[in-house]
């Protein structure tokens, strides 16, 4: 499957987010992988753990993107509801899914615990989903139309992703250079300016960086093709050392 | 003005986000704050440095929020299109604003450095805007419609956000107490169901946290009621103490 034009969205599950508890960290981790194949992440969305917040946005994602990735509220207390929301919004229903059961059973079985009503409710998946494997802690997630739902736990998360990476497609990986150095914005932007008009398929970024009284910016430069990127990057390169001979080349 | 019912939504304009190049930490601020001033922050959108997302969802935020606080392209590079997408999705012109540019004036001829075309591309602001303050940097943000328009720099954001916080709404605070111990989500999972029957205006979430065969719950309890939250907290604490004698209390 050719990744050309592959294009994603991510959907966080989370009050956790909203409410500034928690810092996270599983946006990076996806977007970079994601990058690294060449597939666009287009959109992030954070919304509560509430039932039409997350199917109204889990519908509205699902039919603008190639892919979904949903994290959090696939645990087993009240609060996790995002299974019961996905089979809603996909109109499928909910079900103890036979494979996960025996999964489950067998981890149990291992660890002498029992299969409590909490670990049963982790292998609840909408019917006719395919099972995301969960190598961490045996509770999987799951893929229902275009949405892969995984666990919010980032540890278990990039498991979660490192299984279902090699089923997504496979574009062109986007390459990517930095300059960086001692220059003020608002006296490259003129510059930086006409050499973006010059390579318009190469997306060129500014992120200035606040330091005391040394202001440094780094400038990124993002394409797909290798010697466009080099041309560029020549320019913006010399260009920066016009203002900072000292600049660094990542 | 109260604050009953305020609510908020993000927008991170933000490539550098959506690429996976550059960890977000303006989310945990903003939200953080709103939760302490009882501002329910309800949503929470990255989009790319694109015109036709950027005005899609200042829109679509601004209609369905109280508050909308966008993070992220004000500053003078090509890449920064924020407040010209603000203006066109609130129906203003673009326009130099004249105390915003007396300001850059001032600080350039205190710097004795020109105030070149990038540095007025700075004081460019949506006619009828108000200004935001920025005291690190001079460069100011705006507010358009019930849209908030800030940089994207963490601490230039930080202090723009200070400077228009007195101006929101005051809710009552949401206060939170939390209960964390060596437990299993599959087992408080029932237990602390029926609590959160029993409360059901404190807001009872389970956050597990992984640690290698060393398990660990957050309870978090989240309520604008102080007597109601300590009561439901008491549960929650006599509940979990039955799985780890040694929780602990924040």
């Amino acid at each position: 499957m050719s990744g050309a034009g592959a294009t994603a969205a991510i959907l966080i599950i989370g009050n956790e987010i909203l409410s500034g508890r928690t810092q996270d960290v599983n946006v990076k981790f996806i977007a970079g992988r994601l990058s690294a194949r060449g597939i666009k992440l287009r959109e992030v969305r954070v919304v509560p753990d509430e039932e039409d917040a997350i199917i109204a946005a889990a519908r509205a994602l699902s039919g603008a993107y190639t892919y979904v990735f949903s994290t959090g509220g696939i645990g087993p207390t009240h609060d996790d509801i995002t299974a019961a929301c996905m089979a809603k919004a996909f109109g499928a229903t909910l079900e103890i899914n036979a494979e996960a059961k025996a999964r489950m059973a067998a981890r149990c079985a291992e660890r002498g615990v029992p299969l409590t009503e909490g670990r049963l409710r982790m292998t609840r998946v909408p019917a006719g989903a395919a099972l995301i494997d969960n190598p961490v802690s045996i509770a999987p997630g799951f893929k229902i139309s275009n949405v892969y739902v995984m666990a919010g736990i980032p540890d278990i998360m990039q498991a979660m992703f490192l299984t279902l990476e090699p089923g997504l497609a496979q574009g062109a990986p986007v390459l990517s250079r930095s300059v960086s150095g001692r220059m003020l914005e608002s006296e490259i932007a003129a510059p930086l300016e006409e050499i973006q008009k010059q390579y318009p398929d190469v997306d060129i970024g500014s992120y200035p960086a606040l330091g005391k009284d040394d202001p440094h910016v780094s400038i990124v430069l993002r394409a797909v093709d290798e010697q466009r990127l080099s041309a560029a990057m020549e320019l913006v390169l010399e260009m920066a050392k016009g203002f900072d001979p000292a600049v660094a080349v990542i």
